[in-house]
């Protein structure tokens, strides 16, 4: 068996990567795309916390965090479900810039690293 | 001898560096921004097949992969370039965005984590 | 006490988190927003200084550094920047994008990682 466990893996990327301790995840978005910015960084961050948990781990112990909105005016929808959802005295390491996305109705994709 | 080694260096960065096991490539660009996304794909896959050698390591053993494509449209085109490239039994944590790159020609730039 | 280290941490996000010989900062932007990019960067750099010198480390540890600028077209006056500041023997792995950023008059924003 490989040092390296890649799970829920397509043809292009695996959306969990674990090498040693070191959890990778994918840069992911929401399949629910009619929600706004808000409903959609909810529905990513609950497939963030199923892949950590896969992985052995949580939120609690995310390192860094690289956040994608499509429109920078709409920050603050993303923020109220990422402030909610964090723990609160364990949060990562985190950038937040604006970019297209893979569809237009994309509005917001997160990608993760954390530790076991 | 540093724990960290450094290769291909200009003087804003490194191409290659190494850290124990770990490997870490800056954002790589084509030379011939003739090309269309999907050449300019082939010549960046080159390029890390290239120095993930130089560092000991493979594409099979990438950890993430992020890749910033000038034109979201033109995203099957890199795609495709990409899926015939990887190992299709160990692809990475990938994200793919949207952004405006060094030059107007440069259409694809990829920045990838591997281990040795 | 956790294997963890968190520092400058508000609800969102830790400027710093130390795991292992791991050093992980946020994306980092300039408080001086009146400056021109250049100005925003010198800013930004000396942040980074004083973070990694907290964690123990310093700027000839860096491993990787992504940066995001919002006008490409400046991408010059930041490199200048850079390339002052940069310990030249020992410049990390590095991707430059373009991105619009938290507030309009955010110019740059810089995310590194290093190691002890």
């Amino acid at each position: 068996m490989s040092d390296i466990q890649r799970h829920h893996s397509d043809q292009r990327l695996s959306r969990l990567v674990i090498h040693g301790n070191m959890v990778y995840l994918a840069g992911l978005t929401a399949d629910d795309r009619k929600q706004d910015m808000k409903g959609q960084t909810i529905e990513i961050l609950a497939k963030i916390d199923k892949l950590l948990a896969e992985a052995g781990t949580s939120k609690s112990r995310m390192l860094t965090a690289t956040i994608w909105v499509t429109d920078m005016r709409d920050k603050a929808k993303m923020d109220e479900a990422w402030i909610a959802w964090v723990d609160a005295k364990n949060v990562p390491a985190r950038a937040c810039v604006e970019a297209r996305l893979g569809s237009p109705d994309t509005l917001v994709e997160i990608m993760v690293q954390a530790v076991k």
